[in-house]
């Protein structure tokens, strides 16, 4: 999927939303603890109740490798449903690897190939020769982290570097010359949503994946108002306010009733720009 | 195990040698191709044949993902195999996790609870609260990438900062206050030796974990010259020139002969710093 068919999605959706799979045994609905792969039948149900107002679906990887084996199983039956039901939805492995040069090539033969996800998040901390493997993959997308929505961000992502800029910056200026707009996105934390200024000023055209609306307090007005460009260019995340607002028997129902005020939200904010016809 | 009981093994097996189990379904010996678990018959086959010449293990959790869930329950017979046979042996994980700190929460779970490792890789672009939670764990160690033996390492390890010092110099003066010298190690590429006398005047008394030697061309000799402490302080990692020195029936004989070169070395290297007999 390039970017202008991503786009073409959020228009015909009318949203920009990406729900999160991070899906726990403890926190899953009681009636679905004991089955064979819960995890999966938990996501099969948040998906089908959600599908058409989600343009991506992220599962993070940590919460399937806690589970050994049988999680790394539901990792690929839940992608394998995606995939199969659903086949314009972008598939995002929320993984945050990156590694030398061969063993970045196993980390990216497994997320796109095996298990043939869309996109796959990187960290930069290791360089051009750690992203590069990611890259080879056409049609394949690498959202590599800029800026995290955690505290510890503060730590060395807001550090002055000789350039006069803060390390974040220099992570967007270096890195989006290894890869293109059509394959390359960037995680940028909700939770600073005042310097999307700065980083429309570096990437004014790409996708960012920000995190960090719901559970990790963000706020999607603000987001958009500095972060949307031309082709929406965002896709904003939510997990836990959607996929654990009801532990009930009606878990996905309410799910569904969460990703709808976020689309609703998301549809107002894309006519307001006229991306998407109202 | 705490740092003092590490430096026993060391003295112990007169080496420092961690060997890297990053195995490869297309580069193990034919003969292994063929069975259930062939990752790990080939890893049980290495580790009985250098298990008196290693302190540590190391395998890298990419070539393991890369095989599905049968990959991960071989990383996990791989584990359970070192820890039942040869217990005093370090394991490390290197996985080059780190996330938000309920994402960073499960990693650890994952690799200290269920898979048992000592140890694991951990990248610290996320900052402090995505590598808190690894070390939580007693008797359990994070390794914090700070310069990385790739050219990538250009790219951003190696940038000044508003502090006057490299990006990995403030890495390793900010988060060595985050753990203490016996649950944190850190990753010093061996390609940069010259800058092993930096790391040591920031951080004199912490476990090194050195990749880069053989395959990736690192001079031992210069890594010993200014990396080791009075605890040694070293943990010098071998994969591709122990593992892959051979491919025949005799593949893991001449592993063991690889790994006696280079513990030969380390023994001398002990001796006439008097931190073994002689």
């Amino acid at each position: 999927m390039n970017a202008a068919q991503l786009f073409g999605h959020i228009r015909h959706k009318q949203s920009f939303l990406c729900v999160g799979l991070d899906a726990e045994i403890s926190k899953i609905p009681a009636h679905l603890q004991h089955m064979e792969y819960p995890l999966f039948e938990f996501n099969r149900q948040v998906i089908d109740a959600t599908h058409d107002l989600a343009v991506a679906y992220k599962p993070n990887v940590a919460f399937y490798e806690c589970q050994g084996a049988s999680g790394w199983t539901q990792l690929e039956l839940t992608i394998g449903y995606i995939r199969k039901h659903y086949p314009d939805i972008l598939v995002i492995a929320d993984a945050k690897r990156g590694d030398i040069g061969n063993t970045s090539k196993k980390y990216a033969e497994t997320f796109f190939s095996c298990l043939n996800c869309d996109a796959v998040t990187v960290s930069p901390y290791m360089g051009s020769d750690s992203v590069l493997p990611f890259l080879e993959y056409p049609g394949k997308w690498v959202i590599l982290l800029a800026l995290t929505s955690n505290q510890g961000s503060d730590d060395f992502q807001f550090m002055q570097t000789h350039h006069q800029e803060r390390l974040f910056e220099t992570v967007l200026r270096k890195s989006q010359h290894w890869g293109n707009t059509d394959n390359l996105m960037y995680v940028v934390g909700a939770t600073h949503a005042s310097v999307l200024v700065k980083v429309r000023e570096i990437i004014p055209d790409h996708f960012l994946l920000i995190p960090g609306i719901g559970a990790q307090g963000g706020d999607l007005e603000e987001v958009a108002q500095y972060g949307i460009n031309k082709q929406c260019g965002l896709l904003v995340n939510s997990s836990r306010a959607i996929i654990y607002a009801d532990s009930s028997l009606r878990f996905a129902e309410v799910a569904r009733e969460k990703a709808l005020e976020v689309q609703q939200m998301m549809k107002e904010m894309l006519e307001r720009r006229r991306l998407v016809d109202s």
